[in-house]
């Protein structure tokens, strides 16, 4: 074991330096201070929770994404959070339990046990926002609407476009069919991919008319041409799937009243996530970036597990992901160098540029600190700040 | 598995509900804005590293505190961090490696396989600030200062005391000793726990008068008389203790200077923490409450595994514990219902309202949120808030 090897860190497992930690602290503020004016209330979840309640009916996808640790106290299994929604998701339906509809949103370190895609990190800072009690499609684009202002306020140095989707439309298809549930799991993963070899395996014994109908899926993505096509290939065969598609309709409709400029693509294929939804589902993408820069949608019945099912909605970000889209940060803020001193009228001069938004700085040695570009001294009776 | 099993969290797994959080948050902000502001730059350490690193030579008590998890894409052991000093300390030495001295400071979750002291929590959100490259004992001063500094910012609904104590003491006393490791570190063990029978059974094979001074360290603790009783105690026997006697009292001098009303204890066989400390070492108490509200000292050379040994010094505390001394909170804040619309006008009005701080909830239901105390309604052609 070299130095060289002590101080490396795990590939994915990002330290953030000063520059870019001042930044990422400043949006965290930013973002948390909105979501507070939007009636959102913050919550702080656990870094880690029995594995049972972190991912019960969750699917494979985030068990697999999870560290487990044994517990010493209890000897149960416990997991890091790969994912911070279902603990919001258990703190509604248990710790709070509100009657009516509760807002709660989170920020706070994630850890995956590998990339959730190339590039990725394992260790994303997850910022987001959930709805609870309210199953309608009003809801959903409230929190659409909230993803899109995050981004916004994010001030990003890129355009975005929105991907939405439906879990309905496929849902609706497959019901049509009598799959068993590996079947089922084969082309839920292959559709995940978009991967049309794959899916033709995997589909060998569906009867003709219905994998017709699910290969038909991959290609319905695209501008609002998709939902014309889709009410086609749905009409007749499969009438359920219509009222996804309309769903898509009003919510795209609503969206683009408030931003008229936004471009909207739909993606009937988007399964996103983790099994766990189960209405619409929705994405901001930066052209030429596969990940997904915000994303979020319909989850209802994830509280059931503990003793409560609600409807919920919510949307999350990755804070070290936004970083990246961000302008060249400005210049380091210049500090005062004060000296290492007692005298009571510097220390109250200090304390005033201090509050006042000032880095003052205690010169220990002979050289100020490099960000000094200022200094105390004491001239004619009183302490002035000159430039160094 | 009943539900309740399932939203119950481990013991000492605390989550942090709206009211508290709300509190957390403002105290985290006010915190880390008055670090800045003394020159302290923040940074972000990950959650998880290579036990290599976060553990290197920093002794059992912190390794058998940190859950050990295996790294799927290296097969290599990474600990989630019980402590965020060592991941400053190597932040300091090798991702920065600055010249001069840098002050660097965090606030992050940390996570403990067991209580560090009974009812202390096992997921502490540790705040705290580093100040690296000065070996003098004004920077220990200035760092107990900002450790001042951060409970008076913090407000808490309690007087503190500061304790004192110093490696050095021990050090010294034990040089005058040839002891094998495992004797050093039974006494070492007594020493922490203040438990003198215990201490008798393993100081049994050490020469008396040697035996004698190291009983002795377990009543130095008290007021300014302590360091008179060792200065007569070590005069003699163990000279070189008086350095840092000599280091305590001016401390203590300096740090009354600002703070005259400060009770300070001394305490001489106060060996704080993880092994790591070399020098002074410092807490706050409240009294009544056994577990130190902030603590730290001087802990020079742990850069040193990771190829470059700084002098080091920096303390930290628990936002968590911080939170449980705070005065009742105030009323929860009010909000404004809007209705569930897109007339631009009341958009306009919303985002206004939201920029001077006020929380707009956008009405899903027949029933506002229950927050709401005001509402948007449309009157005379424009939108004005009105009591509910």
């Amino acid at each position: 074991m070299t130095s060289v090897d002590r101080w490396q860190l795990p590939d994915g497992i990002e330290e953030v330096l000063p520059a870019q930690a001042a930044t990422v602290e400043q949006l965290r503020r930013r973002l948390l201070d909105m979501f507070r004016s939007w009636g959102y209330e913050l919550v702080i979840p656990p870094l880690v929770e029995f594995t049972d309640s972190l991912l019960s009916g969750l699917g494979q996808d985030l068990d697999l994404l999870t560290f487990k640790l044994t517990d010493q106290l209890s000897g149960r299994s416990m997991g890091v959070r790969a994912d911070i929604t279902p603990q919001v998701a258990r703190i509604d339906a248990h710790s709070l339990a509100p009657e009516g509809v509760s807002r709660l949103c989170y920020a706070g370190s994630t850890l995956h046990t590998r990339p959730k895609s190339l590039m990725a990190s394992r260790s994303p800072i997850q910022l987001g926002a959930e709805l609870y009690g309210d199953d309608s499609l009003a809801a959903d684009v409230e929190v659409i609407r909230l993803m899109l202002a995050t981004l916004d306020a994010a001030e990003l140095d890129a355009a975005y476009t929105l991907d939405l989707g439906h879990v309905g439309v496929y849902e609706a298809v497959l019901a049509t069919a009598d799959l068993d549930e590996a079947q089922e799991a084969a082309i839920f993963d292959c559709l995940q991919r978009k991967s049309v070899p794959d899916l033709l395996l995997a589909l060998d014994n569906v009867p003709e008319d219905i994998a017709t109908l699910i290969i038909g899926l991959v290609d319905l993505h695209g501008d609002d041409e998709v939902l014309v096509a889709a009410r086609e290939l749905f009409a007749d065969r499969v009438p359920q799937a219509l009222i996804a598609v309309d769903a898509l309709q009003d919510v795209a409709t609503d969206i683009r009243r408030q931003c008229p400029d936004l471009s909207i693509y739909f993606d009937l294929a988007e399964l996103r996530g983790y099994h766990y939804h189960t209405g619409i589902v929705f994405a901001a993408y930066v052209p030429g970036r596969g990940q997904a820069l915000a994303n979020g949608g319909r989850y209802n019945g994830v509280g059931e597990v503990f003793g409560r099912s609600r409807p919920a909605t919510g949307f999350a970000t990755d804070l070290k992901s936004l970083m990246g889209l961000l302008p060249a940060t400005q210049e380091r803020q210049g500090a005062i160098s004060m000296p290492d001193s007692d005298d009571l009228e510097l220390l109250a001069k200090v304390a005033q540029l201090r509050a006042e938004g000032e880095i003052v700085i205690n010169n220990l040695s002979s050289e100020p600190d490099s960000r000094c570009d200022r200094a105390l001294v004491h001239s004619d009776g009183e302490w002035l700040v000159q430039e160094i």
